[in-house]
């Protein structure tokens, strides 16, 4: 019952709309849908006010409200999308972010932070994220409150004038109001690019507050109803998109040649000191010059990832990496977007993190073990590629390692592990299963290598049935990937 | 084997000490021992790299290491020991501190951030957390590393000429080698305060890094087995420490009258509109003078806790407060202090956090459920106790609601929700279960109220047979509590 521009919801009115936004809450809960409302428009224009009034009916133990204007130090040193990310509710929750991205995104661009070029791919990114977030079950509803140059004036000015509120009028919001136009073309412009029919943007005219928490409930409500009308009707499945990206041809794991793959004792004693060496120095100039860097590490169970990472983090300074050994996910995790927990953990500017086993689950263990359906993990290799280039748009160094070893290495590790005391905590009964399956997971580890081999972030073989040759490759691909950018850097 | 001072260790004698401790990493998983270990010291005393080659053979995926001497915005917005306690490590886990919660506390004091009785309040706090924590499990091993004034000039000198290592001298630095003998007498005294039987000191003289890096490493070991050795030995009970706080006197819920604690309709309806206006100021007081608030509900299932907490934030801006819902804990939560999630839920200063269930769940469920031993549930009143002190120390406004139904009344409601399609998700087995064992929890509960009820947290009693009436308390005792703390400010 979305009212014409300045129509007045009677105060009945409004409470009904209330009270059926909070009903909406249980069916939100019994469905498992998450829902994201992004409260978007200009300084002044009642963002806070109208969410406010919104959620005066709902369950407070079911929605959460982020305020997105400000941006801490530990935020700025993440990509553009992370804080909004990791603030992704479970499913049944609401989150509502006062401000949001695209607000985000221009006020970047306005104010020089980015040109044009790196301006068109956060929005790219941004529809990207969108489609990912809709495709993987969440529902985003997208507000934008408009209001023209002369109320917003006006509104500054009433904040301005009473001490409880002018506090929350900064030099940004006045700047908006000289740069009107400039702002509203761009806000516009913006709006085009992330329109789609499943995100489409919902502007509300604001000329009083009773008109937009009017507004915004019924849109709110409405999307809902129509989400959960079409899930019904279509079920979850999505479409799947075609890869956009360029893709290098990589040879299946069986071409892999392994049994040449060896180094000697004594050569593998003096490269290791070498490139830690190396490595070490490496190190510390990635920290001066901010860059944060990703290493993630795939492989088959005993292929040798543990010592790997042992030898390389045994080169870097404690103090800037952190490993992350990724096991099944929790229940919060699970109720989320596949990537959130991979979000979390992302490096700050200047650090290092080191994944053991990583987003690639989704197209391994979780597609054999059926933990997401087919149209899941088919999605998932785009969704993937996205994210990866996400990150290296941002500037981090990502290498990514399968370590590969034939199925004879395995079997002889693994009896290793079940006759050494203090080695048996790392072969468990799940470790037999999986090996059963060989098959299974070579064939999905081969579309995997070949569907994610993208050119900003292709994969690197570890042929390992020797550790040590393993190991020196891993220091070198990795040395090298650091020098390359610190080159591009200059 | 510990050397005496300016003694060297042999590259094998340090690589023996090196696989030890990486030997010791498998028991600590087996024994589940959670091991943090704080490497505190002067500036230029070599911390960072005597953890970097104390860690080199350990396992990356079960340590972890924090460099603490930088606090973000966020962190400076939450109480002194929040960072510490926010990293803990779960069981199993080793996490090590590079400088720790000693040196913030004697550099705040030094630069005159607190004055004596704050920077005594400190320390006594620290010791308590440190009790508290080896009392739930954790073994703490805090080592000092000192350097004399000379040596420290020659390496902060060192550390400046080479490019790489330049950035790493701040000026804090430079002023604590001017003011040596200060720092030095402050750091004594501040290791006596926090000297403990469990949770000893362990001063290292460097003179070479060499010394630094092989004491560290037969401390952490030799530490290791004799906590393992006291376990095996003494068990995991721990000593009850007798309560230190005053205690006001709390009637036991039997002899609370509940009858006449109601309120007309019509006069509900004007006092909450009244109440919501006036809470609604107050909270842009608290917000614009960072006051941080904590709102604790706990009660009987059905006594009305969901509603309460709607009526009040509905009074606040959506931006200021966060509603946190307790369920059981995750196995994250599990592995960890029972404390360790509501640290991690607590507000920033300006802000307000509703818990809806709280900390006392260890006295109650996880008493009368047998989820943690006699001697956990009876040492938590004094954790807690401990835990509310820093809250209050820190600024915090504490409001501690027990809200209280009877018998009759709880049953009423449980029948509406089964009756009531839309309320039915709201009751579950569980509850029923629960209500059979009313009198065992009347009893935890009586004791958990008179032993928490101290004069920086007393509990307040939301008599809710009348829900209304309920309400209407609640705002009354949150506003009351709000204008006490403004005035104490003025």
């Amino acid at each position: 019952m979305k009212k014409d521009v300045g129509t007045r919801y009677t105060k009945e009115e409004s409470n009904a709309l209330r009270s059926a936004l909070a009903g909406r809450q249980l069916v939100i809960k019994e469905q498992k849908l998450p829902v994201i409302v992004m409260v978007e428009g200009w300084s002044a224009s009642g963002k806070g006010s109208a969410i406010s009034s919104t959620i005066r009916l709902m369950d407070p133990r079911f929605f959460k409200v982020y305020n997105m204007d400000k941006i801490t130090e530990e935020e700025w040193r993440r990509p553009f999308l992370y804080r909004y990310a990791v603030r992704m509710p479970g499913q049944g929750q609401v989150a509502f972010f006062d401000g949001s991205y695209l607000d985000e995104a221009v006020k970047d661009h306005l104010a020089g932070l980015t040109d044009k070029k790196e301006y068109e791919n956060t929005l790219a990114s941004i529809r990207d994220f969108e489609r990912s977030m809709t495709d993987n079950g969440y529902l985003i509803i997208k507000v934008f409150l408009n209001v023209d140059r002369k109320t917003q004036k006006k509104r500054l000015k009433t904040l301005q004038e009473s001490k409880n509120t002018a506090w929350r009028v900064v030099d940004e919001d006045l700047w908006q109001n000289e740069e009107y136009d400039l702002f509203a073309r761009t806000y516009e412009t913006a709006r085009e690019a992330t329109e789609t029919p499943d995100c489409p943007w919902h502007v509300i005219e604001v000329s009083n507050e009773k008109d937009v928490e009017g507004d915004l409930l019924s849109i709110i409500t409405h999307a809902i109803d129509s989400r959960l009308a079409e899930i019904a009707e279509k079920g979850r499945d999505r479409k799947l998109v075609k890869n956009p990206f360029a893709l290098k041809k990589i040879k299946p794991l069986a071409k892999m040649k392994l049994e040449d793959k060896t180094i000697p004792e004594e050569e593998y004693r003096k490269e290791l000191e070498r490139l830690q060496k190396k490595l070490s120095k490496l190190h510390y100039k990635l920290y001066r010059k901010k860059i944060p860097m990703i290493i993630a590490y795939e492989g088959w169970d005993a292929a040798g990832k543990g010592g790997n990472i042992k030898r390389v983090v045994s080169a870097l300074d404690c103090r800037g990496y952190e490993v992350f050994p990724i096991a099944s996910p929790s229940v919060e995790e699970k109720s989320r977007h596949f990537l959130w927990r991979f979000y979390n953990r992302l490096p700050k500017t200047g650090h290092i993190a080191i994944f053991d086993r990583t987003w690639y689950g989704r197209v391994m263990v979780e597609r054999l073990e059926g933990y997401c359906t087919e149209n899941d993990w088919q999605r998932a290799y785009n969704e993937i590629n996205e994210f990866e280039r996400d990150l290296t748009d941002w500037g981090a160094i990502l290498v990514k390692f399968w370590v590969q070893i034939d199925k004879d290495t395995q079997l002889e590790r693994f009896t290793e592990r079940q006759n050494t005391p203090e080695k048996q905590w790392k072969i468990t009964d799940e470790d037999w299963r999986n090996r059963e399956k060989w098959d299974l997971y070579e064939n999905a580890i081969n579309e995997m290598l070949q569907k994610t081999n993208t050119e900003f972030a292709p994969w690197t073989i570890l042929e390992s049935n020797d550790k040590h040759y393993a190991r020196i490759k891993a220091l070198k691909v990795i040395i090298d990937a650091i020098e390359a950018k610190l080159d591009e850097k200059k």
